[in-house]
């Protein structure tokens, strides 16, 4: 029974965040990941341009995710109601890989200013993507603004707390990203 | 009669953002920038450790600002309230330089990805700042998280509204970033 064998690309990702934890993301180099992932540097370079794109290799996927979702939610939905549907879309391709990562990779972002702006622009970029995907639906500005940006805030706190909970529990990403949008649906009252 | 003579700090930031729109931010060195400010090397560095910090010199005393503000606001004053405190003691200290710079500096920061990146941190800085200033004066979260969202989005409108609008108009920022923070407020209610 052949035993499972993650593809070369994520056990790049996995060797790259350990390192960047172990040793600091400064310190380690694009030898080094290969090493540790028992790849060559050339396989290296055929998935990822450098070792910092490596860290945000998901974001096109996760905006592409996002905005589908918002796209394809029912005419009638309203701009939060859109921007749950592109929320379970991105959720439901996260696995236990990436909830593994969760973590280390806020370990590793922590050592280096650099992946700290790399980390900003990220949501930035998922921003942008829910913003356009909403204007697109005809839904009007700032509204759609607003909505994608707490569209951001429900992805990553729901993210946070999926990956630094039990991670014994075989929940879903997706119940933890719409209650963090409740909760912010719920706090837009409070603003006065 | 002595003819007003911008600080050599002012002069550098000028200087440098004149050179990145008009050969792009990775072409310019830091010999440029002081060359055509009239002043030497040295003087560039006793200012900003960088050509990049150059870009970003007011961050800190923006954040500053916007948190002092919302700290000093009434003690009855909404979250809303204490961010709207906030933008208008960050908007009085922006004068005509700033504004001039405006659009100069957004057409340095499309030239190039490094400045983008540097550019976001600095809107998660200032939702950091206002955040903890929200914090600290009890209101709960993600109330705290989400209206300090709402006060980067309304100052970057409202400084985008100002600086691309008629140069001539002796206006100031305040009525802008409080306009923007309004349309954010009254767009919350059409979220649903």
């Amino acid at each position: 029974m052949a035993r499972w064998e993650p593809a070369a690309r994520e056990r790049l990702v996995v060797a790259a965040v350990d390192l960047f934890t172990e040793q600091g993301y400064d310190a380690t180099t694009v030898a080094q990941i290969a090493e540790r992932a028992g790849l060559t540097r050339s396989t290296f370079f055929r998935h990822f341009p450098d070792k910092r794109e490596l860290l945000v290799a998901g974001q096109e996927t996760l905006s592409r995710l996002l905005a589908d979702g918002i796209t394809e939610a029912p005419p009638d939905a309203s701009p939060l109601q859109a921007v749950a549907a592109g929320l379970e879309r991105a959720s439901a391709a996260m696995g236990p890989l990436n909830r593994e990562l969760g973590p280390r990779l806020k370990a590793a972002v922590a050592t280096s200013t650099e992946l700290q702006e790399r980390d900003a622009l990220k949501s930035v970029g998922l921003a942008a993507a829910m913003t356009a995907a909403l204007l697109t639906r005809g839904v009007g500005d700032p509204t759609a603004h607003l909505a994608a940006e707490l569209g951001v805030l429900a992805f990553k706190q729901g993210y946070a707390h999926w990956s630094e909970g039990n991670r014994d529990a075989d929940d879903q990403l997706a119940p933890h990203t719409l209650a963090a949008l409740d909760d912010l649906r719920a706090a837009t009252a409070t603003l006065t």
